[in-house]
């Protein structure tokens, strides 16, 4: 295998792992990027915030229910907020193909703002570099954000106070934003539409913390999916994850369109879905809460942190037998995100 | 014209900043956004930072003197502490091609690292995307930065103390980088070879604010060049600038070629050059204590703010001709950084 940069790389999955193991984490290393958390939380300098940066490369750049620059903000607004922050301030970084058209533009900077808005965040600082015809595809979007943490929820990022008997939760139907990138790429037409799920998830995330529940970690699932997610938290862990299959949370349309294209909902990148792991006696509550907010109708118990299998995440199947669940080996869709 | 994004909406000046108050500036309004420096100067929620995102998409990606991670860690480190900010933490986040060799992204990743220690920061959140061949050129890499800023510092970024007498101050040589980056790609021969100036100015900086001078504004000289951040000082203010030919400081080799190509230094591209304005009582320490550092070792005081033609910048030529100078026009040499 020639050593380059393959599509893999970029999965969120095992390679992606391997790749800022190997090649980024041994130069850049320092105690808090070494907590591999979504956000870095900061704790020095007399300063506690969560930093956040992601670049958006989402082909196509409009798709049904949002574009890349709803896409650019929510993503890293939600980065921050499932580490129990309060995202503030956000950078937006474009870098522009020659050619591409100003109108469209000038959609995706308004749809920016508007979420923004929505989001309750400020973007701050921005930078714009363009590039020849051919040597960027349309256009990619950095945002970077920073959040305002309370000492108390510190813990979060770093999912240290998880233990058996947690219950996992997550917030809704699962692989919508997948399938409705795949069906846009494809031409698909649904009966109903199906929409990407992109949405900011801090509002919810503030009422579950703020509904006296203790939430022991959060993430949302992106690129590598929920599959990914749990394999990293059990990963040399002393406690290891059970997943019903049957209480996935999933679309029969994007059911149906997972089971034509070999697709795994499990592994599938979202873009307005979270997973929390939750103390047992807070699980019904954190349900309840969640399903009051418009981005979290769906939410569902999926699982439990157990200790009968450490360090392994295994999924009881709708069929009655078990399946051992790994990160995202290559790749499912590039360019989901 | 037909409106789509052409070159020189990414070379800093003119089209730069009419694409940013045209498109974005009135969908992301805000107090902050609308000072326009370097980097955001954020008083809010009880803190007070600076924040800054620039990408890089620099051809070629290695060059005399640097690579394109030493030029995103001294980029945002720079705008960073142009603010008077001590740049504190760093996120690193790569766009990468499919078949980019992972050996250059280990020597890359080296030398962000190593720069970044040199000049003090962490790089403590990062993210990766990976788009297929002749979907990007080789590697774009976007640095975000976070700095802690004093108060009696923040009032740098917005310039607003400057007055007529104050004097302006650059740190040494221009154009350094622009000519090695043109020479790089035009594969020309030097004798003595020339080195892209790509540097961080934190340390020299510190060294001139903790000096007891009294600085007006920073900015690091980059795209757009000295011109361009004369400019934008000077319009609509109820001051201008003038400044000497003469006093510009500009390697032979570099003012060579300059004519050769048609290139003007005061329009070109630095990436370790910054320029002051400083009260007059202070332009002769501020000079001494650059000249201690290496970075500095050629300043030169080049001009003055005046009350003579507001709103301008004058330059005396060589030939004792006053020329107008305006921001960049057009471009001079596309992905410079």
């Amino acid at each position: 295998m020639e050593n380059v940069i393959m599509m893999g790389h970029g999965s969120g999955g095992k390679m992606t792992a391997d790749l800022i193991r190997n090649t980024f984490a041994k130069y850049f290393s320092n105690a808090v990027l070494d907590d591999y958390g979504d956000a870095a939380v900061l704790k020095s300098h007399g300063i506690s915030l969560a930093f956040s940066t992601d670049s958006y490369v989402i082909d196509p750049v409009f798709f049904p229910g949002g574009d890349i620059g709803k896409l650019a903000v929510c993503g890293t607004v939600n980065d921050l907020a499932v580490t129990g922050a309060k995202p503030v301030f956000l950078s937006a970084a474009f870098i522009l193909e020659e050619g591409f058209p100003i109108d469209q533009l000038e959609v995706i900077a308004r749809s920016m703002g508007e979420v923004a808005s929505l989001a309750g965040v400020s973007i701050v600082a921005g930078d714009t570099k363009v590039v020849k015809k051919g040597q960027c595809d349309k256009i990619f979007i950095n945002t970077s954000g920073i959040g305002t943490i309370k000492e108390k929820y510190c813990h979060i990022a770093t999912g240290k106070h998880i233990k058996p008997g947690d219950k996992i939760i997550v917030s809704g139907f699962l692989g919508d934003h997948e399938i409705c990138i795949l069906a846009a790429r494809e031409k698909l037409q649904f009966e109903e539409p199906l929409l990407s799920d992109v949405a900011p998830l801090n509002a919810m995330i503030m009422a579950v913390l703020g509904s006296g529940t203790v939430v022991k970690f959060m993430r949302d699932i992106t690129r590598g999916g929920l599959a990914t997610i749990c394999a990293e938290i059990a990963e040399g862990k002393p406690y290891g994850i059970n997943i019903k299959e049957q209480y996935l949370p999933v679309r029969e349309q994007v059911a149906g369109l997972c089971e034509l294209y070999g697709f795994d909902p499990l592994y599938m990148a979202n873009e307005g879905k979270m997973m929390a792991v939750v103390d047992r006696q807070s699980a019904d509550k954190v349900i309840e809460v969640m399903q009051k907010t418009k981005t979290g109708a769906y939410a569902a118990i999926i699982g439990e942190i157990t200790d009968s299998h450490p360090g392994r995440v295994v999924m009881q199947t709708q069929t009655g037998g078990n399946r051992v669940i790994d990160r995202l080996a290559g790749i499912q869709l590039p360019r989901i995100c």
